[in-house]
């Protein structure tokens, strides 16, 4: 954690970002910390109930709790409508961006035509290239590779080794974190006489506001159109987004996920951890889809849907799953069963 | 889209690349574009029948069919056998590689004893180790880097944050898009008294002519033989091939897809995106495997494969899947159940 | 393979690592191969009883053989305990890591308040920021970049372009492969008013000793404590491991797995390609997991566990998938038979 900590006394916490305080208002916090690792110099946090039990040990010296828990401690609390959002508010308050120096590292290589603020900061053995375009106050970390013609927003960081394409976008305070590839080819070909021929993607990728898109992340250019991710969005790690997909605003996507070409995520939708999504396909807002789901046609409806094979010991598994592959036979077995069973009853009267 | 066009008549076209003209053969194009998002100077294409609707409503100046599509449209109009694969080769005549100036940026490092051909071209902050071999005209991106011992083919492009370990060989006109890695380490280890011990990787990766491989994808070193790559493979992004793969030519492989190592994949194959196929497998030529599909044994023969749980509202799941890990027992139960219809039978007689 | 090899005696390999020598203790050998590849200067070893069939066609001079394989062959051969940790020790004897010369390139960008020792080597454009500590003889590649505060212990080798963020802890004798980013921020943030608040990721990454991580994995920093990976742990490539993930020492983790936040993974776990553990889940040690399986609850007994949909051809699998919809429906189904045949039963009787 980081070492040079000021403290906040509690009341002056309660004072920026509101919620009741009952307590020693003059408790000095340094630092956010999860209930079972805070010490007296932490001011700690109950957003689930099932971690309850460790709020009855925890030796924080204060904690943030829902209106519902306010009583479930005598330690000094902050109590509040959604104690997950404040402590994101606390947390964001305490651990501020280092603010980093403006100004370009003498190995790195810029056009003489790109535009670069005084205000930005690039970092060693960076390259800019023809027609760039720097906000106020961009970071483009070591390493990172702008191709001719990339747009980037204000206070956009981009960290170590990113690389953008020629033509792509960016809007501003985007975070793009290193491996992340904006802006390669899409995977368009055609099979001509035993050869594939290779379609040019010509479209480019264009980011909204507020982004975030995590490690080793890739986003394909449009084939002809552009691909989209509108602002707010939030991309997770080693996350593949193909060409010409469209992503609503302020939709949360989990490390993994695959989303093939063409298709359209709506605004505030969920996606677990390594959901594989098809191509050509539409998808509502507010879908949640769990982990580890396969969808392969339209979702239409705002809700949550999964596909996964439930886990179990792999004896078990060798039991049933041998079953599933004649599953159309069991069910006409049962067909079979029940035509019985009539012509028995009718009998049998 | 690229900013300098020229435009080109229709008549023009088809004199370059056949098929029957219908309509004004003076009609100038500038572009390829979609039906949906097509203008005057743009000509279309409709390469599968549910996008007719589109034909009827497109602003396109001229578009390509297939021949039972002939007289869907009154527009000025290219008929052909194929029109997704005319459509590609007119979008690769309008949309050329730009043509980058040979030459080597100051800031890369070169061994001594590399071969670099006046023709070839290599961006800033590229490490080109020793003998190190590129052919005539290869481009080595911006931060690039080649250790000992590797062959580049001629007209090879490696976008930027390209890396190649040692002594790798890549043929002619391969595409290798940023972040990808080519050759490094299986992953081979030995379990010896509580501690995994390593086995060196002295295979390498041969790459056949006319491969592209996507952002961010690995491929790993042969163990002892190579893992090879055969001529015009596709391989999309974020795919991890492993060692002693052997991928048959003209195979494409869609993105997130995983080859544990020492698999053989035929020719002409076609792998959906996050398929995930197991190690020290045979896979004949022509095969299709659907996306998302896990492939643990052999398949022999060229067709369709598919393993892919079918998604559902998450309460229709729960229902569902319950039942699945006890699907062995059901299948006992229809076979007493059956067993008591034919005893049933025997007294009701 | 690499071209200059040394060659030794059979006797002098069996003197260095034991086993008992049968045939002629002259027998020259260079280097290691498979049964199929290897000639007369190959050492080979059959690990496997599938390979039998092999051992009487290979040309190699000399084979490593299990006591029950002992008399399988006339060649020259050494019989041992386990034949696959004898191959890895000799291989690793055959083909020892090239010794790099120490060194600092001169186009590396390094903080003056950096410790480098005098037998550590930094490559090309390799960016070591503020009070980073490196230990003796570690390696530095090519286009390397590690963040203010990082430290990286002795003999540790990172391949070409791996990023490490801010403060983390690297051990001994760890090798990271090109594409690698540690430390880069979690996936957490809250939603408050209809925008995603982000939580700053304040934790670390801790990585033990002799632990390897393959091409494009990626490892998150903790939220608020640290994610660990203890000693010996064997990550493959473009694995994701999300933030306060803890994995104990010798768990070997094949390619494309993705592990959520917060999971406990135990020691000398195995966990196959493509599995994809959910977050906050405690797997027990000894656990072996099948590929491409969803683990979406603990796992508190060493064991197999699977989920895997078995593949089939596309045809039977729609036949059979149909089916799984409606699973709760023929369960029920059953349960009327069932019901009525007791019925049945009581008339008749």
């Amino acid at each position: 954690m980081p070492s040079q900590e000021r403290s906040h006394s509690l009341g002056s916490i309660v004072e920026r970002f509101g919620g009741e305080l009952i307590g020693d208002r003059n408790i000095l916090i340094t630092q956010i910390a999860p209930l079972d690792l805070a010490q007296a110099c932490h001011l700690s946090f109950l957003a689930q109930p099932k971690y309850r039990s460790q709020l009855q040990k925890t030796k924080a010296g204060a904690v943030i709790l829902g209106r519902e828990a306010r009583d479930l401690t005598l330690l000094p609390r902050i109590v509040c409508d959604d104690p997950y959002v404040y402590f994101a508010k606390v947390s964001a308050f305490l651990n501020p961006l280092k603010a980093l120096l403006p100004g370009i590292h003498p190995s790195a290589v810029i056009a003489a035509n790109a535009r670069v603020p005084a205000s930005a900061t690039i970092g060693a053995h960076a390259f800019i290239g023809e027609n760039v375009v720097l906000g106020e106050r961009a970071v483009i970390g070591p390493g990172c590779c702008l191709s001719n013609g990339v747009k980037i927003g204000e206070a956009t960081f981009l960290h170590p080794r990113v690389v953008i394409y020629h033509e792509c976008v960016i809007g501003d305070r985007v975070v793009l974190h290193s491996g992340v590839v904006i802006g390669s080819d899409g995977f368009g070909m055609a099979m001509d006489e035993g050869r594939w021929l290779k379609i040019p993607q010509i479209g480019r990728v264009i980011i909204g506001n507020d982004v975030e898109i995590g490690a080793n992340t890739t986003v394909d250019r449009g084939a002809m159109g552009d691909t989209v991710i509108e602002d707010g969005v939030r991309l997770d790690n080693q996350i593949q987004i193909g060409h010409n997909v469209h992503i609503g605003a302020h939709t949360a996507i989990a490390a993994c996920v695959g989303i093939a070409g063409s298709t359209k995520i709506g605004r505030y939708c969920r996606i677990g951890g390594a959901a594989m999504i098809g191509g050509h396909l539409q998808i509502a807002d507010n879908v949640t889809i769990s982990g580890a789901t396969a969808v392969a046609k339209p979702i239409s409806k705002a809700g949550i849907y999964t596909s996964v094979y439930p886990f179990e010991s792999h004896s078990e598994w060798l039991k049933n799953a041998a079953h599933l592959r004649h599953l159309h036979e069991l069910a006409k077995k049962i067909r079979e069963l029940e035509e019985q069973g009539k012509k028995q009853k009718r009998k049998t009267k």
